[in-house]
Order: structure tokens, then C-alpha cells, then sequence
């Protein structure tokens, strides 16, 4: 049997455990890491507490492929994720040259004066982990980094994206998950027995059953899922048949 | 010193992780759970496999005064939630009178025939493990259910808002975060220094910083948050002093 990739995201901010903030980041990464046969497995989502961002990555770490985090790596106080993650790994900060040339140029183009204290809050992004891997972004230019399996990108989701881009070619996966969707105007209840034995019978392919949600729409959602696209078309004939039949006594 | 409420929410689905749906609960549970003063401290979205439901189900329930769980409480085969949590807390499963009640009463008003087998899948919502405390909801008036301090909910949004609203009463918090938000044109690496400062100060405060995301919108939000509104104007004013400051000498 080929190996599954699994990986992980850790979500790190006070601002989305408040609701202040939506998190825009796991939807893309779930979609982006399955076109390139990776399997998003787990997220946690924790406060910008330094001994909870080490206790969840350090988990993560030993139990997936990938793990990949966001927030928190910004210019101010409340950015600990790479301080964080520096201790839990042991690494000494460093001011990295690549990533000082980055903050530098963050301001070259910008015709205010700088503050004298400028250089200090400037510097703080320029400190990566001794021997981590720079992951380089199109939008600020200023990077995140990997260690090991960890790959350390910001929170905002534009920034977030073109960090994922950059690092995108070194992951390895295997087959992508297909999947196709039927829509009924039954209530899962009715053919959840029937939907049972399908399962059952085509192991091959996960069928996933999802009350709709829309305003004004009822009915059930049936998503089948697989790496195989013969299995997936075995199995929506069936289940097609058997909403069928279903929705024809449900008529009569 | 006052103690803070702490809550986790479990999201189970592999729908999910998979990114064909995006979870609309995390934001309305931070939200809510902050109005009765219990701080959201932590979130894990696992998929629908026992082992991973009972693993994240047993940490979180012993590591935070409340527990919730979204999803997987349907009528059809990839709804393990039940049956995992059941066994999590060495339960048993049995056919709740109540509930019983109403997964009959969901299909009393409608005029279709229903076909044999519907009720193994209509009974299945009925079980419930021994001595849960029943949680109702106004929309399919199907239950979810509480075991100590882990409250199982759905995972569809409306009728996850209407368990939520039916247990509310019985949830102990304390005090509940208040915030004000400052935006500034600036970007936040301009002032951060300062912040920090700011920060070091009004201990009783929490400052984040954000930088804002909206597209043709650039600079920075400040969120001053504490439970203590005095504390809040206090640091609000000595951050927009400082953002006028440094606002003033970029025009300059």
C-alpha cells in the first residue's frame, strides 16, 4: 500500500480565538496540499502563548509529514511565533542576511523619515533560526522559514499564499483525493441505511453524507471521494440508483 | 486573582480538513463563550476516525473548564461522533426516550411513505450514551447531548447556534473580555518599538497589532482588549498619542 501524506496546521493568534478575525488560511491549504497528494490531518489553533506554540508544534512535528503554521511572525510585540519556535527546536536567533536585506528594501522605496527606533522593530524581522530554510514571499518580501518539517508563514492570507507558492515545489505527496458531488431533495435520514451498505460495498472511496445548509434549500449533499477516479464513478452509479429509487416512492 | 474560564472546541468532519467546507462556528462560539466571560483558549479539527475524536476529546476535556464539538452527529455512516465520545467516557449507548421522541416528530408532518428501513437510521439519532444530559435545539428538535464538561453539538451552524443558545444558561464564566480597536494609516514596523513599550506599562491590557488585510486599505489595527474598560481607556490613550505623534512626523 503507497504511504499517505499527512500534514498538520497550526494556527497561531489571539485574534482568531476571539473572533475578531476569521481565519482565511486552512480552506487554501487544505485545497493546495491536496492537489499535490498531501492530506491536511489535523489544526489546532492557540494563543500567541509561547508554551502553547511549543507544546503543539513540537506535537505536530513528531506526528505528521508537514506541519505548517501562520501568525505571528510580524514586527511587534505580539508576534512570538518565531521566538517560539526558535526554543522549541533550540536554535539560536540569528540576524539572517537575506531576510535583513528584505526588511531594508521594505522601506526603500518609501519617502517618509524613519523614526531612530525604526531599526530596532525593523531588525526583529530580520531574526530567523540559526540553519532554518528562508521561505521567501512576493507581496512584503520580507521571509518566513522552515526547520525540519515546519514551515513558518504569516498570517495574512495574501502574504500566507505566496509563501505557500515558494515552498510548494519541495513537498512531497502522493496521489491527489478526487471527489464528485450528487445533490437530492431527500433528507439523509431517508437513505442512510442504503448510503450504509454502498459504503460497505465500494471500501475503496469515502462517501461523505452533508445535510444542505443554503437558505431555502433542503436535501442532502453526497460527496464521494478517492485517489482512484474509476472507484469514485463505481460508486456514484450506485449511489445515483439508489437516490433514484428513493426519490421516485417518495413521488408516489 | 480571578479565575479565567477556559473553553476548547473540537471540530470533527472530514469535510472540513478536505476544504469543502469552511467551518462558520469557531468565530460565533469565541464570540458568545466571551459574553458570559469564558475565553476560547483553544481549537483542533480532526476527521471522522475514533481514535482521533477520543484522543483530542480526552485531552481537551481534562485540560479546560468546557469542551465543545461540532459535527458528525447525523443519521448516516460517517457520523462517529456519538458512538466515539460514548466510548471515550466508557458509556454506554442507549435509546434516549426524549430523543426518541423527537427523531419520531421530524417526520410526523410530512406525507411521504417512508420506506422500511428508515427506522434503523431514524433510531440511530435516538441513541444517546447513559446519563448525557440532553441538549435541545428549536430546528430539528433532534438533541445533542453533554457528558461532564463536553457539550456535543452539530455541526451545521443554525442548529449548532440553537444548542449553543439552550445551554448557555448553565455555563459559569467570569468577567468578559472588552476590546477597542485604533486604526492607523501607518505600518505597524513604524511604531512597534513604541507599542511595546505601551504595552510594558499597561500590564493589564492586552495590545495586538494587526496589519490590515483589506484589499486598497493599507496600515495597521490596534485591538486593546481587558476586562476592565478604565484599563482600556488608559493604554487607548497613550497608543493614540503615540500614533498621532508618529503620524505627524511622517507628513512631516
Amino acid at each position: 500500500m503507497k504511504k499517505t501524506y499527512k500534514a498538520a496546521l497550526l494556527i497561531i493568534g489571539n485574534e482568531i480565538l476571539s473572533g475578531k478575525v476569521a481565519d482565511q488560511n486552512l480552506q487554501f491549504l487544505a485545497i493546495e496540499l491536496n492537489e499535490i497528494g498531501i492530506r491536511l490531518t489535523e489544526v489546532r489553533v492557540v494563543l500567541d502563548i509561547e508554551q502553547a506554540i511549543i507544546n503543539a508544534v513540537l506535537e505536530l512535528h513528531q506526528n505528521y509529514d508537514y506541519v505548517f503554521t501562520t501568525g505571528g511572525i510580524g514586527a511587534t510585540h505580539d508576534d512570538i511565533t518565531t521566538k517560539s519556535i526558535a526554543k522549541a527546536f533550540n536554535r539560536k536567533l540569528i540576524i539572517n542576511e537575506k531576510a535583513l536585506e528584505a526588511v531594508k528594501n521594505l522601506y526603500s522605496n518609501e519617502d517618509f523619515d524613519m523614526p531612530n527606533n525604526l531599526n530596532k522593530a525593523r531588525l526583529r524581522m530580520a531574526y530567523i533560526p540559526e540553519n532554518a530554510r528562508l521561505i521567501t514571499n512576493k507581496i512584503t518580501k520580507v521571509p518566513g522559514f522552515a526547520i525540519e518539517n515546519v514551515y513558518v508563514m504569516a498570517g495574512i492570507p495574501k502574504i500566507m499564499h505566496s509563501m505557500f507558492e515558494s515552498v510548494k515545489h519541495e513537498l512531497i505527496g502522493g496521489k491527489s483525493m478526487k471527489s464528485t458531488k450528487l445533490r437530492t431533495k431527500l433528507k439523509e435520514e431517508i437513505f442512510a441505511i442504503e448510503l450504509t451498505e454502498i459504503q460497505n460495498i465500494y471500501r475503496d472511496v469515502e462517501i461523505g453524507s452533508y445535510p444542505i445548509t443554503e437558505e431555502n434549500i433542503h436535501g442532502t449533499d453526497i460527496i464521494i471521494s478517492s485517489t482512484n477516479l474509476d472507484k469514485i464513478e463505481e460508486a456514484k452509479n450506485a449511489v445515483k440508483e439508489m437516490l433514484m429509487k428513493n426519490e421516485k416512492s417518495q413521488r408516489n
